[in-house]
C-alpha cells in the first residue's frame, strides 16, 4: 500500500481531520509571522538564555546534582520569560556516575591517553585493567571474528568520521559506540575502545551512551581521543604486542527521578491544542552542553518568548518542553510520549532542535496531504531566512520521536552540522562554539513555524498511529 | 654610526673575510641544490623521523625521563641517518616538575575549569589555594594597579590572541606569561592566571615558562583554556564576587644535566668550517611535542641526510643540533653558544626550526654586505618553494640566536604560524596537526639553503661580535 493511502485510511480510521478540507493559514497570521521572524532576528534572549544555563549551570549530566539545579533554573527562567503555565513531569531513569578516568599505553611505549568513559560503562577493577590490545577497522569486522581471538583482549574499533553539513557520518560512529561494547562483551573481551565518534583532531574524548543486551555481559567501555587513537595505531602498525591500561571509576548507582520542564503560552480560541517545541536540558558532563543541547532549550525558550510578546496571542496553545535525559536514551521524550499518549491528537505539530546553533537550512514535514499547502505557507516565510524544503520525513527531533511516533505531525529542522561533531559530547562543548547571528536565525524559524501552525485553520494530521512506516514525503 | 659601518669596522677588527670580495656559490652547488630541492619534495625522512619520535617517546619536558630516552632516541637516529659523528654536550638547568594540577570557580557558580601551571610556578599549598579574582584586561592595568587592590587575591589577566601568518601577537600574549606572575608577586597576589597564549577556543591550556625577579617572591601561576577564561569573564561581569581555588602541585627539585644531541657530516673541504642547523629536542609536556620542536629535530636531521645521500659531498661540515631545555629558557642553546664561543667565525651560517611545520614563507638574513649576492643566490633555488626574501634581520632562531648574539651569521626562515598557536604549548601539540607535504617543503628549503651555503665561496660574516646591535638589514 502507499503511504499517501496509508495516511488516508489512519486518518479515516483514527478520526482525525476530514481528509478533504485542505488546511489554511490565514493571511493575517503570515503577516504576523514574518514580523515576528523580523523581530527575532534582532533579539538576542536565545543568547541571554544560554550564555545563563552555560555560566550559571555548566554541565548538566542526568541524575547529577547540576541536573536538579538546572531543573529549577528552567522552571525559573520560563516564568520570567513570560509563560503563562510552567510545570514539571517526573522521568526515572538508571543513575550513572563519572567519577575517574584513564588510560595509558603501557608498552611497547610508556603515553598517557586521552580517554572518556561511555554512558553505563560499568567501572575497571580498582588499580584498573591492563590486556593486549587487538583492533578492528569497522563494527562488521569486529562481529565477525572469532571469540578466541579477543577473549580477554581489550577490543579497539578504530572508524573515522569526516564532517558533512547534516552529519550523515555520525551513524557509523555512533554505531560503534552503542553496539561494539555489547559484541565485544559477547565475545569475552576484558574491555572496549573506540576512535572518538567525532570529526575533530582534539586531545578531548567524545563521550556518549553504550547500549548493554538485555542480560549480557558488561565491560569497561571508553573512546579515545582521536590523536590518542592515531598514537594507538602508531604503535599497532609496529607489530608488537601493544599493552594498554584503562582505569575506569564509573557506573550504575541506583535509579533517580528528575523532571521534563515545560512551559505552555495559553492558547486563546482552542487553548487545548498545542503546538510543541523543545530541546534537552541534559547534557554530558565534560563540556557545558551548549551546543547539546543548550542551544535547543534557548531557541524553544525564545521562540515562545517572542510570540507571548510580539504576536497576536496564538489560537492554539505553544508548548516548550525541556526534556530530562536524552543522552542515555532518550528518558525524557519516552516518558512524555507515555503520559501524554491520550493526547497524540492534541499536539498538533511538534519539533525539538537538537543538532546544535548552526543556521537551519531544510525543512521537512510528516504531515497529512492536506496540510502542505500550509507547510508551503510556512515555507513563504522561511525561505527568506536560507530555510530549503526537503523531500524526507520530518521526525521532530530525537525527543518528540516518540510523539511522532505515536501519530504527532512533525517537522524535521535540519541545522548545519558541519562543525558539530567536532565538539560533541566532549569540554568543547562550550558557549564559544556557538555563533550570536546563527542563534537568532534558528529562533527566527521556531518562532514563525510554531505561531503559523498554532494560527492554521485545519491540522497537520496528528492522530494514532498517523505516521506508522512513513520512511519520506 | 650607521649598521653597515659597524658591519664594516667589525670584519676589519675582528679578522672576518675581507670585505670586499663578494661570496659567490658556484654554479654546480646550485644545480645539485636544485636537484636536492626536487629530491626532498619526495622524500619522507622528516615524517618517519618525527612519527618515530612522537609514537616511540612522546612528550619531552626537560629533565623528565622521556627527556633522557629522547636524547639516546637522537642519537641512535642521527647515526642511522648516516651522520659521521654524533655526540652529546652537557646542559644544566633547574629542574622544574609538573605533578598534578587542577581549577575550579567556586563561587558564584561551581565550575571544573582547565588550566595547565606555568614552568617554573611553585606549587600551591596542599588541598589548594582559594581566594577572591580580580581581573585585569591587560599587563600594562595590572603593573599600575595599587598593591592593595591585588594583595592576597588571585590576579586574572585576559588578553586575546589573534591569528597571524607570522604570529606576531604571540609577543603580547607571552608577555603576560612570561611577566605577569612576578609582578602579581611583587604586589603580594596569592596567585596569578591568564587567558592561555594561544589562538583557539580549545578545553586545552596553553602552558609555558614564566620568569622571577632575581630574588623576588613566587607565586602559583597557572594558564586558563581560552573557555574557562570567557567562563570566568561572563562570572566576573555578573559583578559579584568571585572565589576560585586553584591547585598545583609542581616546583622545581634540584638541577639537572641533560644534553644537547649533536651529529656532523664532516665536510670535504674545510671539515672545522660549519653550517648549522637544528630544533630543540625538548618540549611541553601535554602533548607530543609534534610542532614544537619535534618538527624542527626531523626537519634539520632529514635535510642533512638527504645532503649526505643526495648531492656531492659538501666543503664545510654539516652540524645538526637537537638542542637542550629551550622550552624553559633557551639552555640549550646558551650551553651551546657558552661552549663554543671561541668558534663563532668557524660557525658560517646556521638557523634553528622552531616554529612548527607550516610551509616556509620568507628568508630573512643577517651577513656581511658582500654575502648579500650569496644570499640572492639561495633565494634562486628558494623561490620555486614558494620563499620570499624579507627585509628584516634573520635572527637564527631562539636557540642558535645565542650564537648569533656573538657574531654567527644568520638566517631566518619563517613558517607559516597561522594554526600554530591553536596547538602551541598543549596537549593538542600531536602529529595530526603536521602536514607531510608542509614538512617535506621545509626539508627542500633546509636541505638547500645548507648545501649552498656549505659550497660557497667566501663566507657570510661570522666574526666575534660581528651583528652586534643588529636591527634589520
Amino acid at each position: 500500500m502507499r503511504r499517501t493511502a496509508i495516511l488516508a485510511l489512519s486518518a479515516l480510521l483514527c478520526g482525525g481531520a476530514a481528509a478533504t478540507e485542505p488546511t489554511v493559514i490565514p493571511p493575517e497570521a503570515m503577516a504576523a509571522a514574518a514580523t515576528l521572524r523580523e523581530r527575532a532576528l534582532k533579539d538576542d534572549t536565545a543568547w541571554t538564555v544560554l550564555e545563563a544555563l552555560t555560566t550559571e549551570i555548566g554541565p548538566r549530566l542526568a541524575g547529577s546534582a547540576n541536573d536538579a539545579r538546572a531543573v529549577a533554573w528552567a522552571q525559573a527562567r520560563l516564568r520570567a520569560l513570560g509563560y503563562d503555565k510552567v510545570w514539571t513531569e517526573p522521568v526515572t531513569y538508571p543513575r550513572w556516575v563519572r567519577r575517574a578516568e584513564s588510560a595509558e599505553l603501557v608498552s611497547p611505549y610508556p603515553h598517557r591517553l586521552v580517554a572518556a568513559a561511555l554512558g553505563f560503562s560499568p567501572g575497571t577493577p580498582r588499580g584498573g585493567l591492563t590486556a593486549t590490545v587487538v583492533a578492528f577497522d569497522s563494527l562488521d569486522a569486529l562481529k565477525a571474528v572469532d571469540a578466541a581471538a579477543v577473549k580477554d583482549r581489550l577490543v579497539y574499533v578504530g572508524v573515522r568520521m569526516q564532517a558533512h553539513r547534516d552529519g550523515h557520518d555520525y551513524g557509523k560512529g555512533s554505531a560503534v559506540r552503542t553496539r561494539g561494547p555489547a559484541v565485544a562483551a559477547a565475545k569475552g573481551a576484558a574491555g572496549f575502545l573506540l576512535r572518538s565518534a567525532g570529526t575533530d583532531s582534539d586531545r578531548l574524548a567524545h563521550t556518549g551512551v553504550t547500549r548493554w543486551d538485555e542480560g549480557g555481559r558488561r565491560i569497561p567501555a571508553a573512546a579515545l581521543a582521536n590523536p590518542d587513537a592515531d598514537l594507538l595505531e602508531a604503535a599497532l602498525r609496529r607489530g608488537q604486542p601493544v599493552r594498554l591500561k584503562l582505569a575506569l571509576d564509573c557506573g550504575i548507582e541506583g535509579s533517580y527521578t528528575g523532571a521534563n520542564v515545560i512551559g505552555e503560552i495559553t492558547g486563546s480560541g482552542r487553548p487545548d491544542e498545542v503546538v510543541v517545541l523543545g530541546g534537552h536540558l541534559d547534557s554530558w558532563d565534560a563540556g557545558s552542553g551548549a551546543i547539546d543541547d543548550g542551544a535547543g532549550v534557548a531557541i524553544a525558550m525564545a521562540a515562545g518568548h517572542l510570540i507571548r510578546e510580539a504576536a497576536p496571542r496564538p489560537q492554539r496553545s505553544i508548548r516548550v518542553i525541556a526534556f530530562a535525559n536524552e543522552e542515555m536514551g532518550l528518558f525524557g521524550g519516552r516518558a512524555y510520549a507515555e503520559a501524554h499518549r491520550d493526547e497524540v491528537a492534541r499536539h498538533v505539530l511538534g519539533a525539538e532542535s537538537d543538532f546544535g546553533a548552526g543556521r537551519i537550512w531544510r525543512l521537512e514535514a510528516s504531515v497529512k496531504p492536506e496540510a502542505r499547502g500550509a507547510i508551503d505557507q510556512i515555507m513563504q516565510v522561511l525561505a527568506p531566512l536560507g530555510v530549503e524544503r526537503g523531500a524526507g520525513p520530518g521526525e521532530g527531533g530525537p525527543d518528540l520521536g516518540a510523539m511522532h511516533a505515536l501519530g504527532m505531525a512533525a517537522l524535521g529542522l535540519t541545522q548545519d552540522g558541519t562543525r558539530y561533531f567536532d565538539w560533541h559530547h566532549t569540554a568543547n562543548d562550550t558557549l564559544d562554539k556557538v555563533d550570536p547571528a546563527a542563534l537568532r536565525q534558528n529562533v527566527a524559524v521556531y518562532a514563525a513555524w510554531v505561531y503559523l501552525a498554532a494560527q492554521a485553520q485545519g491540522d497537520f494530521g496528528s492522530a494514532p498511529g498517523a505516521f506508522a512506516g512513513e520512511g519520506g514525503e
